[in-house]
């Protein structure tokens, strides 16, 4: 019982459910649904896929989330990161508007569905954090621009296509000419009038003493009023006559149950990209899960996420949906308007699914203009290039991997940027651990304080060489200190006879260490000099211990440095060395 | 003409060179001469080039070595680790045995030269530091079983092909009837002989009374013996004529002038296994160079070393050559026979001049089994699986690495297998360093220290939750500390006020991590709780100084644990914990 509760936090939420927590939820759904129902047609669109496929993967996987999720506010469902990962997984291999298109966003759902339930179960949800936070930011804000590039083609009513910035802009550079008047003015209104909606129209609202709760839900109601409009334009003046493209016949049914492309080609062509999309999805729901969870002091177990998001893809992989996952604008609302459990999400499912059932006849002559310009003002507010001056002014390192990482996904695509990110934030970590902080030590006097030489006022030994070393041991920084010891002894290696390695901060070595350490000690004693270690910690000593380089060690194991200066150290002690300045 | 000396160590050494030295470095050539051409005729064979070309590849690349390279014992030249890597890169691209395979052998010989030259000028050596040693014992060693798997086939006289060990076998199975008994014989006897030479007769030599240096000179003359034997018997009884593969004509030049192929295709495709081979040749280069410097106290600058192997390279890419690099048995020798400077390199390569010159019509009757013995005795003592148990023993994650290098060396080739045990490798040591350890900490009672409460008998503070954080925040692991915090406060969250985080062990703060502490400050002041810092090293603090992080600490930083506790614990303290047991 306690294993199958791990597994299925509904078990422990649904047993304190009541009418209060049934009317918050209850608030929250409806509204959600309200700003789900635009933009699940318009992530499709953005993915190349039918409009109802959106609404499809956002029935099944809302209540299977609602089973496994554990977060109480999590909206999941089509967002738009995702979408474009989709887009340009699949268009790679399939020809955009197929059947077999659709069926390959099912193989990939299933394929995400997979990975993120086997990562849950074995609780691999760590794995998320070698994705550096500048490496996400980049990527997102790059994600942001592509998609927005990505959309103009349908409010300029133009063919357009392309993975990269430079692709897109060609190709709407070449198709300019043929922009389509009456296509260009709906999608730039309702593009101005989602600005409006969002910057300009809460404070006019307040002014008219309209309560803020309901001005803030006015707000969040913008997208349906401007598909509502438009759709209503589109059908009073017959637009499709004149040239607008519409969203056309959408099937007036839940949603089909389905079987994904198992054809194990397309499964390896599909493989990396699913991984990549499932990590990505899944860092940004858990980031955005936590930050609302900690509000309510609740902790999100991010294992059990992997295993709700998994639950959700395999749902839509099965019931015509697509890779889903959970929104952050969506969240924020959902948790904003009061969702107090998954519960919330299971109405917005039943929400969608009676407007999959009643409203997609009306949906026929929304203009696809009208989707892109929803998009546009969405995806936009994810565009932050801030984060390349906050990491230019923290660390070097830091914004060589957020500026690659938005060159790379604008010029590459998305899947070589943010691999490259990942790749070059991981190598440009190591390259700084592989060159650690060692300090030259002495004995602060009348004391047992050991301080770097170049910094305090010490006694130092002429024989004796203290190294405090402000690192780990493991294979990319051991020959670094093996090369300082040796560089330093060449120095004025005529008097040293000891050299004490202090282990203070050192918290494991590795096998490339150990064998350094030996190497160091075989040349060491060659030369002459003993080789010591102090303040060895114990789980370290334990590993040691056993090993040849401890039974050959030619000097001894000192417990504190303390001990070894008191053994080691000519008396009197020969100068004082100065800080310095 | 300081900038100029860095450059041409020659400068350094040249000016002091003398007769003694002279004696001393022509000793030395003639015996590594003697080593080397068996050897050169043979890495070549192995590589799938004419046997010439190894002969070409041991005369400009060791000349240039000579001028540009630091080491005095490094002998230069075809090894069996970077031949291996050359058959495998080229024969994926080029037919073997035809004209443009020895073309596209120069082009990766270039290649490896200009990535060699350019990481040498920009000082990237230490990119070298990246491949860890088990990840290297592993690859040599599987590389070792895969080099004799392939040269069976001419000891067996049949045909074979594969560049894995599976594909080996089964091609070598496929053809074990057609065994070609007298190649076998050869190639059988040679083994013998060579294994006995090695291990058998230098004791035999000393019990007959020879000195001691003779004996070792004789025992390495071994091969030349070899291939002199059975070269004549060949001649003598015909054995060309009677179906055993023998080396034919080989052309009596010098090295000849050539050009790579430049086809940007090759090039393309050559750029990996051109940087894989660059960074194994020079890591085992450079290992072997200071082994052999550290015992005449010298040191080796791998920066140089670079430039040397670069330029060797190019060397080998315009006379003919093939990729090459220091040999590891060869520069011991020469080491051992006394060799002084890199002079006695240069005269190695006149040695292997000559024979070009004059010795190769006496190779005509050689027999390819007899070369390919000399290849098997030579790489079986490469192979060495004892680093599994060693690091079996000593860490899982290290054995880990060295276990899948093997595996997939010898499963799925060379550079699969060496490129899987880097990326492995990288990750095993994030994987680790993302859990870093972090303390409880109280005070010693009556001293200002602060130890870890599960081992040792401290003071604690109800309110104050003080933590030693022993490792430098980074991205990997950031998260673990914001989510063990949090849980800490979950499990008596009710009392804890203060949170002091103890920096004494963190060397560096990046941006992610900087983040994550953002993160945390603010979720621990929704509930209430004050964060604090304590014992910022002088580095970390100046680069934190400036940010918003600091600027709305909720607490204070402390330059010592104990100002935090005097200022934050709740007198008279509480309990004092027990060491664990």
């Amino acid at each position: 019982m306690i294993k199958f509760k791990r597994y299925f936090p509904i078990l422990d939420w649904g047993r304190r459910y009541d009418v209060a927590t049934l009317g918050d939820d209850l608030t929250a759904a409806v509204i959600v649904t309200l700003m789900l129902i635009p933009q699940s047609l318009a992530y499709a669109l953005l993915a190349g896929l039918p409009p109802e496929v959106g609404l499809y993967a956002s029935i099944a996987p809302i209540l299977l989330y609602a089973i496994f999720g554990n977060s109480s506010a999590l909206a999941v469902g089509p967002v738009a990161v995702v979408s474009l990962l989709t887009a340009s997984a699949i268009g790679q291999v399939v020809e955009p508007g197929t059947a077999s298109y659709a069926a390959a966003a099912l193989t990939l759902a299933f394929l995400s569905g997979i990975l993120l339930l086997v990562m849950g179960v074995l609780r691999l949800g760590f794995l998320a954090n070698f994705l550096s936070h500048p490496v996400i930011a980049g990527f997102i804000t790059a994600s942001g621009v592509l998609i927005a590039a990505s959309q103009l083609k349908h409010v300029l009513g133009v063919p357009a296509d392309g993975h990269t910035l430079f692709e897109i802009a060609l190709s709407l550079v070449g198709h300019i000419r043929e922009t389509h008047v009456l296509s260009l003015m709906i999608g730039a209104s309702v593009i101005a009038f989602l600005f409006f909606v969002r910057s300009g129209l809460k404070p006019v609202l307040t002014a008219l003493g309209v309560p803020a709760r309901l001005a803030s839900f006015i707000t969040k109601a913008g997208p349906v009023f401007a598909v509502g409009a438009t759709t209503a334009i589109s059908w009073a003046y017959g637009l499709e006559a004149r040239g607008v493209a519409i969203v056309g016949v959408v099937p007036q049914t839940l949603p089909p149950l389905t079987v994904p492309d198992w054809s194990p080609e397309l499964i390896r062509t599909l493989f990396i990209p699913a991984a990549l999309m499932s990590v990505i999805g899944f860092v940004e729901s858990v980031s955005v899960a936590k930050t609302l969870a900690a509000r309510r002091r609740q902790r999100i177990n991010p294992d059990q996420e992997l295993i709700g998001l998994g639950a959700a893809n395999l749902g839509a992989a099965f019931t015509g949906g697509y890779p889903v996952t959970g929104g952050f604008a969506r969240s924020v609302v959902n948790f904003d308007a009061g969702a107090r459990t998954p519960a919330a999400g299971a109405f917005t499912a039943v929400g969608i699914g009676i407007a999959a059932l009643c409203l997609t006849p009306l949906i026929y002559y929304l203009p696809k203009a009208t989707l892109a310009g929803t998009i546009i003002v969405a995806v936009l507010s994810l565009v932050d290039f801030s984060i390349l001056k906050a990491t230019w002014r923290y660390a070097t390192s830091d914004f060589i991997a957020v500026f690659a990482t938005i060159v790379l996904t604008l010029s590459l695509g998305v899947e070589v940027g943010v691999a490259s990110g990942v790749v070059l934030s991981i190598l440009l970590h190591i390259t700084k651990t592989s060159k650690p902080h060692i300090a030259e030590v002495g004995r602060v006097p009348g004391t047992e304080h050991f301080r770097n030489i170049h910094r305090h006022a010490v006694e130092t030994s002429p024989t004796l060489l203290a190294l405090r070393i402000d690192e780990s041991l493991y294979f990319a920084n051991a020959n670094f200190l093996e090369d300082m010891v040796l560089n330093r002894l060449s120095q004025d290696g005529s008097q040293i006879r000891d050299v004490v390695l202090m282990f203070s901060a050192v918290n494991a070595v590795d096998y490339s260490a150990l064998e350094t350490l030996e190497a160091l000690n075989t040349r060491l004693l060659e030369s002459g000099v003993r080789l010591h270690l102090s303040e060895v910690k114990g789980p370290v000593m334990d590993k040691l211990a056993p090993t040849r380089f401890i039974e050959h060690l030619s000097g001894k194991v000192f417990l504190s440095q303390n001990d070894a200066w008191a053994a080691l150290s000519v008396m009197p002690p020969e100068r004082i060395s100065p800080p310095s300045p």
